[in-house]
């Protein structure tokens, strides 16, 4: 249906570098205008929208309608921080000829746009992470324009949403490429100047490794893998276990399990006497081929490594091992509606196991009264994940400024960003500072009238 | 006199990630006091530092008493930023259970440190630059303990500082080791969660190309080479031609021309009419004798470069081309005190050469009356520099809040961050977010009666 050729990778990019000065200079009104209007188009357009994606992805209307409102609201949410102005970081520092050990020039910094962004769209939110998703929303924020490499698993899906981002925006604004050869040519194309993604470790890698090895490296954003621990302590247990085991089953199951913040470890005291009953939990075709060809290795794998015993399987599948037994495919994402009970011996081996994690985007704790795990637990959970979380389960990303979705390797290829909520749009911009320029000179968000009226840190 | 090997590396490294969760976890008042106590030691051994540092670089005693106060300034104004808090950028989202599409948990989101960061120390500030300079400091300020590669042209000099910081902060919190295979081992060393680097873009890229192929990548922020270009309007030869042709002179032999902000190409009108006097300017003898020999082979290479004409030279040197000579090693930075004329046909043809050059830590256009052509130039050099000034020379960067000192490849690895200035505290923190975290468990700095006192942004 869609063909692919490395020529329209260059077509794309070249129209995103042509587009991208006029686009940044665009006053912020109008960049917010413009992704308020996509998101009123997306409304518009719900119906076809969802029904090409139901059809393509398996998850169903009542999921769907949701993304589909999340992906505007996510529009509408960096249209609201980008005409606020925040996100520019300003900040003026007056001349000070008095100043020691020397006299300070008059200084004014401000953020802006790196140039054209390439987005890889995900999977397993074909619109929420796909072309008009948050990598897109907070590219365009920033004010770069966006080359999306629109994802295997849903095209049709992709091309309705293209269709719109190219209708509302300038042109060259928004370009989309097909193909798995698109992708590296993406990533090695000299007028794009960073990367957002979300994806496979390897896939994800490989990509990483061409943009760092480019003539000109430029920063990769890639959503990796992640395990999502999440640890109740003898303290939680003893207060509601059962209720804790029902919201796990719940949260590793939803959507087949196929989300990155699934909680891929659950860690329980031995002797906790906890049952999971996953006999009525039915779980859903999973979104393409090669994810379900995946799964089913994964779940081989689990069921093969040493000192594994299988609860449930295949989908859902449970597994439990002791705590000594943390190697191998237990510390590798498998996704899909799969998770591993871990039971420790005691808060020490707990500690002493968790430390030895790889990096997630989430770390849970459930606690109780009086008790003295939780505390010792949240401090090494902060130290592995980008997001902490108590009494609660990982599934759900709130899109909202203190959002932070991302966290150490390999769950994220860098984790000094986010990229879901408001602060996503920082990755895309580079500060630049303005020295004795004249008012007439610099950008509107640095003269010294603030004409634009958003906040400023001034000296 | 000092030995080195790999295991020196392996255990700094180690006992810096022993270190790094107690000194993330000390109050802010007392991180910042930490670093005014290096500061005031620094001063209590001024001479001593002053005179190690004078007989290993020649740079002598009144620029190196200069810099050892900024080096101890940029100290306190980082102890500043520390206790201010702002750099923690704190938001804070209450519960919303009425929001759509979905009820908002509480979320709350601080920076926190990295861990353990390397520093490669450069030779051209032994002080500012070097063991307790900018690097060393804002990862020091962001609760990062680090491990300095001292540069190989100021050994003495960065033992007596590094005896300092060794003795004032933690045990562990600062290492230091010597020699050219420690920087390898450093970069690649596991505990090493991020790199500052300030040196050559050959010995920078290698290192950079290290930090990315780790297993688990690394952020590198390497500042590497930089043209600097400077542009003079014909409005402003017109007003005052010759003060800026002298101003020029001074700024590019400056300091025998070792600074990473000399203007190296200078873009005038043809027929401007100026003369470029040098005959009363000596420069002094470079740092090292690699230095000394990478800047006569530079300046071999520009005097054979086809339509270049040598005005003065070897040092400092002066050359002159038409605009569309401008590529090959006039491209590329020449160490010392060497620089470049290059004069443009037209506005358009100087638009035109502007765009094709590689990326800058400053640029700047020289302007006067009725000027149409500046406020062309101005937007162009924003978008290949860091930092951009009009009527001013680049060299001097004021250590202030809005400062950027970082651009476009290959000035910088990223562009996305300052070495110098408050800001360059981010290079070394990533998010975290607390959901539903009850205050008990949150750092203090996101608990809700706020007791640190520090900035945030709550919804």
């Amino acid at each position: 249906m869609v063909h692919t050729h490395v020529q329209d990778v260059d077509t794309a990019a070249r129209a995103a570098a042509a587009a991208a000065p006029e686009f940044a200079a665009l006053p912020l009104t109008r960049r917010a205008g413009l992704l308020r209007a996509v998101a009123a188009e997306l409304r518009a357009e719900s119906a076809a929208i969802i029904a090409a994606a139901d059809e393509e992805s398996h998850l169903g209307v009542p999921r769907l309608t949701g993304e589909l409102e999340r992906t505007c609201v996510q529009l509408e949410l960096f249209a609201d921080a980008v005409q606020a102005g925040a996100f520019l970081e300003a900040i003026i520092d007056h001349a000070d000829p008095a100043a020691k050990p020397a006299p300070r020039p008059d200084l004014r910094r401000m953020l802006a746009p790196l140039g054209p962004v390439a987005v890889f769209a995900a999977s397993n939110f074909p619109l929420a992470f796909s072309v008009a998703g948050g990598d897109t929303a907070s590219a365009l924020a920033a004010g770069c324009p966006v080359v999306v490499k629109a994802h295997p698993g849903h095209p049709r899906t992709s091309e309705l949403v293209a269709s719109i981002l190219a209708r509302v925006l300038p042109t060259g604004v928004f370009g989309i490429v097909y193909g798995f050869e698109a992708g590296p040519a993406l990533v090695q194309h000299p007028a794009i100047k960073a990367v957002g993604f979300t994806g496979s470790l390897a896939g994800g890698r490989a990509l990483f490794d061409l943009a760092s090895a480019r003539p000109e490296p430029i920063p990769f954003y890639g959503e990796l893998g992640s395990l999502n621990p999440a640890v109740v302590t003898p303290a939680a247990i003893a207060e509601r276990g059962q209720e804790i085991a029902e919201g796990f089953i719940g949260s590793f199951t939803m959507g087949s399990g196929q989300f990155c913040t699934k909680p891929g470890l659950l860690f329980l005291p031995e002797g906790h006497g906890l049952t999971f009953d996953l006999t009525a939990v039915t779980t859903g075709q999973l979104l393409t081929e090669n994810i379900e060809k995946g799964y089913a290795a994964g779940v081989t794998d689990l069921a093969a490594a040493p000192g594994v015993r299988q609860l449930a399987g295949p989908a859902p599948a449970l597994f439990t091992a002791p705590a000594a037994a943390l190697t191998g495919p237990l510390l590798e994402e498998c996704f899909g509606p799969a998770s591993v009970i871990v039971e420790y011996a005691s808060p020490a081996e707990l500690l002493s196991v968790l430390g030895t994690l790889p990096g997630s985007l989430t770390g849970t704790v459930h606690t109780g009264a009086d008790d003295d795990v939780a505390p010792q637990v949240l401090p090494v959970l902060a130290g592995l994940a980008g997001r902490v979380l108590v009494n609660g389960w990982p599934t759900g990303v709130a899109v909202t400024a203190a959002q932070q979705h991302g966290g150490p390797w390999p769950s994220a290829t860098t984790s000094m960003y986010t990229s879901v909520g408001e602060t996503a749009i920082r990755r895309f911009l580079r500060p630049v500072a303005y020295q004795n320029v004249p008012d007439a000179l610099l950008p509107e968000a640095l003269q010294e009238s603030n004409p634009l009226g958003i906040p400023r840190r001034v000296s």
